[in-house]
């Protein structure tokens, strides 16, 4: 090959900015969560508490969900063979679809490979469909919303994060008879604040506007039957899509959008990294759909997870760390800079068996570095105590003043 | 929501056109391979023979992958709960890029949820980050690597499909200080025809450009070690970079890239939809590790399915039907219009019990509507025999003249 300078460079920049990543190799230990056996680069190994999984329930450990990977398996084998059109469509993939239409009040929903791939694609299909249209997007929305906006091809206008004045200050700056899509997240995923879902319907009725609200940080977490923030809301029907994952709340992978029939079907049929592609293998959406048809009769499972997200804030809070406040599940612990970021995370590992990764550029803005706590309902008392302990004894050994002021998000619903 | 008028309205178009698609809802049979049970949309079902899979090698059901997945449900669970940066790098992730490194003789390998993703990451990152880079593409490349291109923001050139002389053309007429890819794929899709690696290779050292093969439908299938078409002509040590897939010959789901260390490095750092997506299951790499392992070694398994392959082409002709002359085990057969393809497809489920998919546009241009067959090893003579009575019965009765001039590919390697 030719000159790998261009190559090298990058990446000796990144180590400088402390922006190279070194993924941490876990085994993950099913019926043991939030433990796990840690691998290190040098042959060592040692039992760790998971405080960064986004296995948010440990669905992806339950028995319901295992027993009905296993018989899929045996049933159908392993992968699907082929995309939805040519082959690769199974009984399990319309099964599921019709449960997760059902779960948000929807008429149809589609199932893709990734929550990144349910975004790119569907975005990127109403906003090059329509013709004309201006896709409003908040400010925070996560990177598979912009790259699907951006693919649409579609005027993007990005509002103030979860600002309602300044969102409708754009919609009444957009010529009436153009079609308009607010894009937009339930909880954000890197500061765990809840967007005003309710206010930007209202919005979207007064200026005739679609809505597409992501719910992956939400689905199988909130909601009488976990149908995410929306549905907790009571106004799920009030949004014309919602898009959710499988990989984190229900623990298992793949990503889908519901909404009407049409739209969906439209998807469907227009958007190429849903045609091109393999479908999900028919046991991933036998798990996913006994993950669903158990999490949404399990309020218990909701609010012990909600008890324990409190205590660690609290404890944390307590200990004069600077938690940021939040009202859901995520507890961001912003460091600041990413070299300290990453250093407060190696020492957690190495002298605790502490596992909270550090989360950098550009995961989130440089100067936003940050350990992203996710307390799940299988994180105890004890497991709180340890992590607390561990954090007060590693800011002390580096300096990392913890008496900072406690960062506000920008909104908290 | 707002008017579904322009949805509607783009879905009646693609009725009209023939371009609608209905997916067959099939439970695929393991151990029964390539039989399936097709349930219809009133309830009824049959058990029918798959010609259009892309398990190429029934690997899907092999009894290695089903028992390393079930293993790894067991220890690990569902799900892998993260990106690969946020807790979801598991041992099976590590050891599978491991074994896919070697197996193309390279020095790194990077795992994606699937190839469509393999490609807009790589492509889309090496593009981007080469300042100045152009893009030499094959006509015929696959959208996924068409949208990486689009996505790098990179010069794109496009060379007559398996042209030398103008991929020649092109190289000669770029800055010699520009950075340039050649990207291109070994065995494509549709036709099944082969490209000109090594002619290719030759070009890239000439003109110091980078080479990019897309192999998703040859590893497994080609090479002493199913390493691909590249390692069955023995070069593909002169290529930049391998991408693959986990979905076809190997018989379960994801993508992957192979190449050099730093250059791996530069996509594992970069690029948007590997960062922002949640890790293959672990369970999923553990099968596709299996059955790597497992399909090295299985020469006889190649063998037997290009003797198949084959003996259906024989057949095919024989029977008058213009199937395209190729050297692979894709077998297409071209019926040139929408509604015929469709109908043909129609009649072997109902009256045959047999199940290619028309394949019709955007997989296709309009006017190359086909069956695309693809015989594996675990098709019988008896199954072939019963495919092609069935296609002469059905040419007859919808007027499908199968006495049209068999179709050249553009060039057979």
């Amino acid at each position: 090959m030719t000159d790998a300078t261009p190559f090298t460079k990058l990446l000796e920049e990144l180590k400088l900015d402390g922006r190279y990543r070194t993924f941490a190799q876990l085994e993950r230990i099913a019926g043991a969560f939030p433990m796990a056996r840690w691998h290190g680069s040098g042959g060592e190994s040692r039992t760790v508490t998971v405080w960064c999984s986004n296995d948010y329930l440990g669905m992806g450990q339950h028995p319901d969900v295992l027993s009905a990977m296993h018989e899929a398996l045996d049933l159908s084998g392993a992968g699907s063979g082929g995309t939805r059109n040519i082959s690769g469509t199974g009984r399990q993939h319309v099964a599921l679809e019709t449960e997760l239409a059902d779960l948000h009040g929807k008429e149809a929903a589609l199932l893709f490979t990734s929550g990144w791939i349910s975004n790119l694609a569907a975005l990127g299909t109403l906003g090059s469909v329509l013709p004309g249209c201006v896709i409003l997007s908040d400010a925070q929305n996560h990177n598979s919303m912009i790259e699907g906006i951006r693919r649409s091809g579609a005027e993007k206008r990005i509002f103030r994060h979860n600002d309602i004045a300044h969102l409708e200050e754009l919609l009444a700056a957009t010529d009436a008879d153009r079609p308009k899509l607010i894009a937009f997240e339930s909880v954000y995923s890197m500061d765990g604040d809840v967007a005003p879902i309710r206010e930007i319907c209202d919005l979207a009725e007064k200026y005739g506007a679609l809505t597409y609200l992501d719910e992956v940080h939400a689905v199988g977490l909130y909601g009488p039957q976990g149908g995410g923030i929306a549905e907790r809301e009571g106004i799920a029907h009030r949004l014309t899509l919602i898009e959710g994952t499988l990989a984190k709340g229900f623990g298992v992978i793949g990503g889908y959008v519901t909404g009407p029939e049409a739209l969906i079907d439209v998807i469907r049929s227009v958007a190429n990294s849903f045609i091109f592609t393999t479908s999900l293998c028919p046991h991933i959406a036998a798990g996913a759909l006994a993950s669903i048809r158990h999490v949404r009769t399990r309020e218990d499972l909701r609010q012990k997870q909600a008890q324990i997200a409190d205590t660690l804030k609290l404890e944390l809070r307590q200990a004069g760390f600077p938690v940021i406040e939040t009202s859901t599940h995520i507890v961001p612990l912003v460091v600041g800079e990413a070299h300290l970021c990453k250093a407060i995370s190696d020492r957690l590992l190495e002298d605790h068996s502490i596992y909270a990764q550090p989360i950098n550029y550009p995961t989130v803005a440089v100067g936003q570095e940050r350990l992203r706590l996710t307390p799940t309902p299988f994180h105890t008392e004890h497991h709180i105590r340890e992590l607390v302990d561990a954090l007060i004894q590693v800011s002390a050994e580096l300096n990392w003043s913890r008496a900072g002021e406690a960062v506000a998000p920008r909104r908290v619903a």
